[in-house]
């Protein structure tokens, strides 16, 4: 089951695409994809019905972000061995930490729009974990039984603004579409194992990005313990976590996105993305 | 009117407090203070109302944040130029700009929790600007005209966490309860200076942190145009516009939050928070 929300930004219904790639309604049955129909066993009962029990939708209504009223979206930085050996980089000792403003989130076919005079906005796509159940100072062995599912998400990324305008990396990571998720959520009982997933990325048909999250510095599991730590990760809570190598920023000549630019990715099992690239 | 949001944390209804300091509910006429509630024309036109058109509220409720449907809360680093001076810093040529997670927001009189091991806690009481109307690309003469308010906020900040635990400041910054927000919103059209306001706070009766709005960097005007540069700024969004001298990190010796402290603090006109200090 791939669960979506549908319908225009901001208005988006709840529904799945079932086995025969027909998007069905859930408004009948739950809200929202959101805060409790998020816990691991509110999706199995959900699965657990006949798809036919659900109304088909016609037509081909927008895809919004797979997950509504998201609390905090939390970024991992430098979390891909070979990412980091592609930028120079040590391995961190502890996950890297932040946050992209929740405003930033987006359909998985919306634009990517570039700020005003952005000359350097890049692409870094990203398996995102969403959180089903509270998890707050949990283990390791426990973290996983706190995951609803798992989509993909590009943490869009002005270099410039992340790197050259004082202070944090917030001005370049939170801009307007820099947060694209979905195209569904994948509950995490049909992800057999997240950390053996291929992910890519190509602007334009050219593969910039391509790896494994086997080669995660910090796994799902730990990055969910990691975090708990410090703030409680709640139901609808997104942690993005970490890209493989290929960012344009690493490259010679460095490379950035400009309006027109088709940008496609996706992982495993997780679906694709699309987006055209325009200017604000 | 001072407005307010009464009741069980994640339950909280909107209300106010009328000038004779009598608590009435507002459930009747607002789903919450949230959203389109907080666009200045709306709360002017509540405030327009006979305060006895609203039932007075029995008992003495707990305040919660005065705002519901946080989607985010940006704090601006560095920014008196006081504190600048106190801690030998260069004024910032730009606004440092940092997220604090919004799982982190209680309320005026809720405890201040340490997490487990936490050894240096500071405070940092600040003017907190609650947006009221959309802000996209706005200049500096139109800024003012787009919040629906202010109060008062404390960044609690971890200082271990922020600074020598890898990477950016988010872990010191988005703990749970890190984010207290209160003990009222008072409308913009109340407050006939944002910059020129006395801010304060105190631990177990001793002044710590005493200055006025006035010595701000960037005001606020500045700051809600410079942001929107970035990103949208939304109804319910906060802003946390730094903080004045006297935080216990720049002490020597270093002073920081225990359990068993009280926490007060205030700003001119908007009211006073008080917390209890206790560890998770």
């Amino acid at each position: 089951m791939k669960f979506v929300r549908y319908g225009q930004a901001g208005a988006e219904k709840p529904g799945f695409i079932d086995v025969d790639g027909t998007l069905r309604d859930l408004s009948g049955e739950i809200a929202d994809l959101a805060g409790a129909t998020l816990d691991p066993s509110a999706l199995a009962a959900l699965m657990d019905r006949p798809a036919a029990d659900f109304p088909a939708v016609d037509g081909k209504p927008r895809l919004g972000p797979p997950v509504g009223a998201i609390g905090k979206y939390v970024c991992i930085g430098l979390n891909y061995k070979d990412h980091a050996r592609e930028v120079g980089a040590e391995l961190p000792k502890e996950p890297v930490v932040f946050l992209k403003a929740t405003s930033a989130i987006c359909g998985p076919r919306d634009e990517i729009v570039l700020p005003r005079d952005s000359e350097t906005t890049d692409w870094e796509v990203e398996l995102a974990v969403v959180i089903g159940r509270k998890a707050k100072y949990v283990d390791k062995a426990d973290a996983l039984s706190h995951v609803a599912g798992y989509c993909v998400t590009i943490d869009v990324s002005e270099r410039s603004y992340q790197n050259e305008r004082g202070g944090q990396w917030t001005k370049g990571k939170s801009c307007d579409s820099f947060g694209p998720l979905g195209p569904w959520l994948v509950p995490a009982s049909a992800v057999k194992d997240p950390q053996n997933l291929g992910i890519w990325l190509e602007v334009d048909g050219d593969r910039k990005q391509f790896g494994s999250t086997e080669l995660m510095v910090f796994g799902v599991a730990d990055l969910i313990a990691y975090l708990s730590n410090f703030f409680t990760l709640h139901p609808g809570d997104v942690i993005a976590t970490g890209t493989p190598p290929g960012v344009g920023h690493g490259m010679d000549p460095r490379q950035y996105l400009r309006a027109g630019h088709k940008v496609e990715c996706g992982i495993d099992g997780l679906g694709e993305q699309q987006h055209f690239v325009t200017t604000d």
